[in-house]
C-alpha cells in the first residue's frame, strides 16, 4: 500500500525556508501570498496490512524530530496487485 | 484560501534522501517497507481568487525544479473570514 507522510514544522517554530520562498514569491511580483511553510513529504510503498501503529512508529524513531515538527498520515490506497 | 503543493523527484530520478531513509528503516527493523521516495510539501495562504495560473506559475518558475521535479497543487478550502 502507498502511504504519504506529511511532516511541518509545528506552528509557532519559525520557518526561515518558508520565510526565504515567500520573499522570492513577492519579489517575483506575485501578489497577496500570505504566508509560506514548508515541510517534507515521505512518499512509501509498504507491505499491504502494515499497521497504522507501526507507520507512527516509524514516523517517532525516524522520520520526524518530534520536538519541532508534526505529522500527518495519508493512505492513498492498496498497491494494484501485479 | 489554504493551497498545498506538493513537489516530488520525477520517477527514474534517483532519490539518495529516500534511499537512505528506506535503510534506516530496515536497519531500525521495520519490515515489508519496499520503497521510499522524499519530496516537499510547501503550505501557502494565499488571497482568495488567486487563479490556478497563478499557482501554477509559482511552481514552475520557483517552487520546483522542473527538470528533475513534478509538482501537484492541492486546495484545501477558502481561509476562515475573520
Amino acid at each position: 500500500m502507498k502511504v504519504r507522510v506529511l511532516v511541518r514544522l509545528k506552528p509557532g517554530v519559525l520557518d526561515p525556508q518558508g520565510r526565504a520562498v515567500h520573499h522570492s514569491l513577492e519579489g517575483l511580483g506575485f501578489e497577496g501570498v500570505e504566508n509560506v511553510r514548508i515541510g517534507r513529504v515521505i512518499e512509501m510503498d509498504l507491505a499491504d496490512g502494515t499497521s497504522e501503529a507501526a507507520i507512527d512508529d516509524m514516523c517517532q524513531k525516524l522520520l520526524a524530530n518530534m520536538v519541532i515538527e508534526d505529522y500527518s498520515i495519508e493512505k492513498l490506497g492498496q498497491t494494484e496487485p501485479a
